[in-house]
């Protein structure tokens, strides 16, 4: 996606240890109208899926979702994450493990939230070891639910959760893959 | 609000504690058609007001805040939780005392993100002790931003945070206020 790939290379900051800070427009301060284009780009590509539901991860996939959810008309499911299991019986729980902060964390969706008859699709903001969409897999199977496949806007081509991700059979659609990130510059894949 | 008050009688679950549990349309599953009329409402309510940002709170501000900016043509701005004091220069921070986790946390603003230019208003979910919207609050004087006024989901009328917040001289419009909560029902104060 063009307007994404300017955009980074626009306003995105490289922070060292391969880190891209996009907090200026899609994760902090939050540029609507980008985000529109992007749940615009999002329904293109899952065009004739018959997406019932989306399934993302508080706190930074909530806009990108609500935004595109628009677009498939269907209503969005945020993943909450606690650092303790909770009680609750009545949801389902996966655990994430953050390469980032060296830890597991406990996500949560509400049993209620989900069922069989569901045809989800995950979105998220970044993709770059991808335990987290992991985990959200693992939820909707427990729902015995569909994924039909994952948006996300940006990927980390050089770390290894699209590929496993791919490897293992799921549909990733993603706005931009970035292949490196070095301090002279910004190398995309070509879509 | 009619239609809120509406899903609220209709979906919204009590919780012993004076808790309103809305996870199926407000703060976990995320009816989007609803959004849109409260998007709108508050862009009547705030109508004129030239107002140039949206600030909120992560998580469940974050939905609410993003479909209403489509009314107003402004980017969105959510702060961030922290539990521990975050060393990066570059942010406004504000502790906030959260009375259902008898406890402070911290969140954070970049200071790239608010300027002096901007006539700022709060979205959120929910308004009862009114301690988050002090925090942001504090934020938005640090920056010499100016507050417009606070746009509230669901007021806890009878939790003193709105009365404590009007004193201050601090415009609020919640589209329901909620008077009392009990197992036999829930009264809203008239608009």
């Amino acid at each position: 996606m063009q307007l994404l790939k300017q955009k980074i290379l626009k306003d995105g900051r490289k922070v060292k240890g391969n880190i891209l800070k996009v907090d200026s427009f899609l994760n902090h301060q939050l540029d609507i109208e980008l985000l529109n284009e992007i749940g615009r780009e999002f329904k293109r590509r899952f065009q004739g899926k018959n997406i019932t539901k989306i399934l993302t991860i508080e706190a930074s996939g909530i806009a990108i979702a609500v935004i595109a959810a628009q677009y498939f008309n269907v209503p969005v499911v945020f993943a909450k994450k606690t650092k303790s299991k909770n009680l609750d019986r009545e949801v389902y729980e996966s655990s994430v493990y953050s390469y980032t902060k060296a830890q597991h964390y406990i996500i949560r969706v509400s049993k209620e939230a989900i069922s069989k008859e569901d045809n989800i699709l995950i979105i998220d903001d970044f993709l770059a070891n991808g335990q987290a969409i992991l985990g959200l897999k693992e939820i909707i199977d427990a729902a015995n639910a569909n994924l039909v496949g994952v948006g996300i806007v940006i990927e980390k081509g050089f770390q290894k959760g699209g590929e496993m991700l791919r490897e293992s059979g799921i549909t990733i659609q993603s706005l931009a893959i970035i292949d490196s990130l070095e301090e002279d510059g910004i190398t995309f894949r070509n879509d």
